[in-house]
């Protein structure tokens, strides 16, 4: 039985919280960050706060028993000043009223002390299925990424919207289009799966679609051409 | 049974022969387009060539009876030359060794003379589900915006992976967040589903992020944290 300690009440907090509770072996709580004189000893506490607040609840907590963890993935593990710390980051996009399939969560994990690290593994075990050790340098580079290919990406789905709602096309036209993009990079990898007028080197429809867009888009379209012919 | 010949060897003409193949009610042939003065008449004549051969391949076969088509997303529905005329798009990426779920599969359509509609139609229906009207103007929007939706977001993940190799973190823990973020758009528009440090104006974050990444990744970094400011 490991006893969890979740302190935060954001949407990973709940997401964690909701899973915890029905995993087996687990007893978990949750309590405000702000509510911490109330806390009961655990063997594990997850501070589920704001990157920013990360330090000073661990501060507040500072001699508080178990084993501190945060899970956010730009923090250094060192920003929690007790003694036995670490990193418990599902890397995942978590939206307040969607469910989340923990299962299909990778958990990054990090330890202060090699002693600890089975005890988060088995944590994340209890609600999913995919660990990776991954220590701070690492999980700085993983955020980088994750950017890119979650914020970025949306983005470039925000702008297509915006072209599609501007000409009375409906936008669900290219759903199967964006399916399949992010799924076919599992089997193929990103450079061998590019396409398109960019990889072709084919001027006269990247000039063709240069009039259709606005500034903003045009300056967007012709640096991510630039960078698709220089890689 | 509609009659159908495909002209052109690449992987969406021999996608569509394997589909229309198994469809009921329809005969296929496929030909290649240098064979052009062997071929029998038949309802609908596809002309699946790159591009820039469309126009020539269609005055090839100027007295052609029958429909004729191209499944091009950029070519205007007049660069074929003859009367009866249309577009039959299948907006997907189509790879060579990779079977296709045309049920999935949206087809954009568009025909010259409308009583050539229901033709058409009914021939995507034969192996698909999703059939669009979609003119000529519309159609070439939908094809910037495709560009971004699949050609851009690859570039995402590319520079994702890149990023990952660089650092030894194993690309596929952000398999499941890029299958994420293409299925959120579906349920909530993606200027709602934004999230991150950009949308947040967290300086701090994006401040450490650029110093993790190179000049070209910088570059598209900013410009595109800006757009997102600005949206």
């Amino acid at each position: 039985m490991i006893s969890v300690v979740i302190l935060g009440n954001g949407n990973v907090a709940t997401h964690l919280y909701n899973a915890f509770s029905k995993a087996e072996d687990i007893t978990v709580s949750k309590i405000n960050s702000r509510n911490l004189e109330s806390i009961t000893d655990s063997d594990v506490t997850i501070i589920a706060v704001s990157d920013d607040a990360i330090q000073a609840v661990s501060k507040s907590i500072q001699h508080r028993k178990g084993l501190i963890v945060h899970n956010s993935g730009a923090v250094d593990i060192d920003t929690i000043t007790n003694e036995r710390k670490g990193v418990f980051y599902p890397l995942q996009s978590f939206t307040k009223d969607k469910s989340v399939d923990f299962n299909s969560v990778p958990f990054c994990l990090e330890t202060k002390n090699s002693e600890d690290f089975n005890l988060l593994e088995a944590l994340a075990k209890s609600i999913g299925e995919k660990t990776y050790k991954i220590n701070s340098e690492q999980r700085k580079k993983l955020h980088v990424a994750a950017v890119f290919v979650n914020n970025f990406t949306n983005h470039m789905y925000k702008i297509a919207n915006d072209i599609c709602e501007k000409n009375n096309v409906p936008f669900e036209i290219l759903y199967p289009l964006i399916e399949e993009t992010a799924k076919k990079i599992q089997s193929i990898s990103p450079i061998d799966a590019q396409t398109g007028p960019a990889k072709r080197n084919d001027e006269q429809t990247i000039k063709n679609h240069l009039e259709n867009l606005n500034l903003q888009q045009q300056e967007i379209y012709k640096l991510i051409t630039k960078s698709i012919q220089e890689n």
